[in-house]
């Protein structure tokens, strides 16, 4: 191995143990060559092959710093228990089919015509019934990311800082918004005192999925939600309020959207709950906000598709959006229990209670690191930056068909049988 | 009026004469109050109010900066002569409702399936033969304005000073990349002498669309085209080619794309040909920033709605596309004649030679600046922050149904009537 070669590799060890962390600038050319006791070319070409394998961004003037994980889930896995949508089988061909013909009949020329930047009015007013919630300052988006770049558009260039996380959190997250701030969840919610040592005057938003949150299943406790609302009160922070699965929990919750509006950015997922085709969501800004998040929508991308927008509402509106919902968690429950039967049957791999967890995904501890190429479950460190869930599995089980998950489960039990045998 | 008021008023006529330019830094409070000789509270009085009134913009500690324009088109109008979109009267309803019952023959649960973040490979293909590029680096975007709004965070957050626009430009792009550098246009391209001077190596961007130029209506010449790739290649900036209309010129120019691929940023709308209400476009990127825009797409939406990328291939595949076009271009050439006549009949008002111009929009320069509360048309002052285009008109003629469009004929006539009668 050459000489920069093996510098590349110490340096990649750092990143990997976290040494070095994402976002974090680290010595310069001239430092790791006095380290190295090299010369600055050797080192040069140990930051070049850093940056061709995607460990090092550089930026000019500035120096180089560890990049920030940039995942793009892709599913078509044989056994996908990964992507975290729910299966197309199971959307109402005919029914969706019917409200696209109903639209021709009824919209005529209006069909493909200008829809305002904020959203069509009827769409907005239908989710506003259905949803429980003012439509003031409501927004429609491209779905629940599209919310989420708004969000770091409208908050700005130097957003890292001034953003605390849960831990664990969602991995497109941690990379939009280059997370560096982090307090770690309990089972009903944040830790309370990590929060407040966390909560300093130049946090200026905490993300958050208090309802089915994301990996972890879990929802708030009602007091847990009071405490943080008073303390975004008092301390002035913005919540971004990230519902993508409030649907699936078993009795209606009070959102921080309901508790303390005028400091909540709420962002509502309709792609998470029907079917990865539809991308669409909504977002309720603090009136303060709305005209800044209005322009960036617009020059985001002008506006979603009204067509989409029709027929949302309409799916809704006939109440089908209701019964695909519910036909949805009687599948999770079945699914659910059949994939917990399989965990349970390897006591020495997982020990857990999965009571808590809504949704349909679980989020599971392993006792020993799994580590196989490829993997059919989405890790535990794409969630964290922290070691705890490094044997963490977060397993989603409603993108596949019925064959297909019945053919995943055996190859879990496959997988799992190996692993299990000494 | 209260001296605060009086203070205000006249930091706003700064703004307006261009004494103090978008995104400019405006002297301090301090500063200021010793100008006025008043105490800083009045002066901090005064520009609240102007941050009220959307002049100005605070960064905290950075001060006070002219706020940059951030005008959303907005249609509904009674006379619509501004939004440059094609009605969608037009657009052929019964072609694309029987797509529709097609796609839900023929793809079943497939139609509400995910799509790959670059967009669905056979409609890519589709796209390739159609515009006759490669589908290797090809991106599909929702809309062109996403396009820019990729390109921006691509090449991240001091852009403003690495970029260069053409003088006058589309006033989405001015807004979104707070646009500071700009090449005045001549009759067949920028002014190459200008361009010389303007690309200091600072200079990484340059914006411009060659083919039908908003809002001046030009195509480059092939030589200036041609002179311009050269200096991409030694000068080593990047072109950002925002092709929107390039349909409707009389026969198909060469593009930067297929001069310099290696350092041009394509971006072709399939929106502006359409209908409004279909948001699509698609991009051609280098190679070397390929990763760079999927991963931006991806944290930008997710992806573009699968079911618009299935019908548009198949509106392009059938062929219905080019008809639509043809018989758009037909429509364009029969409403610029009659528009034409209107303007000719007030010499004293317009005189100009619209041969060169393509498209459905006219940019016409008036003798005097026409002032109304709510003009039909776009202000010139919306393409250009110099005084040149302070009365020219941009006239889109396409975004009305068959009355509308003669009623609009006849309130122009009044309204040129109007302002010629002494």
């Amino acid at each position: 191995m050459a000489l920069f070669e093996n510098i590349a590799e110490e340096i990649r060890k750092r990143i990997q143990s976290g040494q070095y962390k994402p976002g974090q600038k680290i010595p310069s050319i001239r430092d790791m060559a006095v380290e190295f006791e090299c010369n600055k070319l050797t080192v040069q070409k140990a930051f070049e092959r850093l940056k061709q394998d995607r460990y090092l961004d550089n930026i000019v003037g500035s120096g180089s710093f560890v990049r920030f994980p940039e995942n793009i889930s892709r599913s078509g896995a044989v056994y996908d228990l990964k992507t975290a949508y729910v299966s197309e089988h199971f959307f109402p061909h005919q029914v969706a089919r019917n409200i696209f013909n109903h639209l021709f009949d009824t919209e005529k020329a209006g069909l493909f015509s200008t829809t305002p930047v904020e959203g069509e009015k009827d769409f907005r007013e239908v989710l506003g019934r259905q949803f429980r919630l003012s439509t003031d300052r409501m927004l429609i988006v491209s779905g629940a990311q599209q919310g989420l770049d708004l969000t770091a558009k409208v908050f700005g260039a130097r957003l890292a800082d001034a953003m605390l996380f849960e831990d664990p959190t969602y991995p497109g997250a941690i990379s939009l918004f280059k997370a560096t701030h982090f307090v770690p969840m309990e089972k009903d919610g944040p830790d309370l005192s990590m929060l407040d040592r966390a909560l300093s005057p130049k946090i200026k938003l905490f993300y958050t999925m208090p309802t089915v949150h994301n990996p972890t299943g879990i929802t708030y406790s009602p007091e847990k939600k009071r405490e943080i609302a008073d303390r975004a009160l008092t301390g002035d922070f913005y919540i971004i309020e990230d519902d993508y699965l409030s649907e699936f929990v078993r009795k209606p919750v009070t959102r921080f959207v309901d508790i303390v509006p005028e400091k909540t950015v709420y962002i509502k997922s309709l792609t998470q709950t029907t079917v990865s085709g539809i991308r669409l969501g909504f977002m309720i800004v603090p009136d303060s906000l709305y005209d800044k998040f209005l322009y960036t929508k617009y020059s985001s991308d002008i506006v979603s598709p009204g067509i989409m927008q029709k027929f949302m509402k309409r799916f809704i509106q006939t109440g089908a959006y209701g019964e695909y919902v519910a036909g949805t968690q009687r599948r999770i429950n079945r699914r659910k229990k059949r994939l917990i039967k399989v965990l349970n049957a390897y006591p020495a791999l997982f020990g857990g209670n999965w009571d808590k967890q809504s949704g349909y995904s679980l989020w599971v501890k392993s006792s020993m690191k799994i580590d196989l190429p490829h993997l059919p479950w989405d890790k535990g460190e794409n969630f964290s930056f922290s070691r705890a869930y490094k044997n963490h599995l977060k397993i989603s089980f409603m993108n596949l068909g019925s064959d297909d998950f019945e053919r995943s489960l055996r190859y879990l039990e496959e997988l799992f049988e190996r692993i299990c045998t000494p």
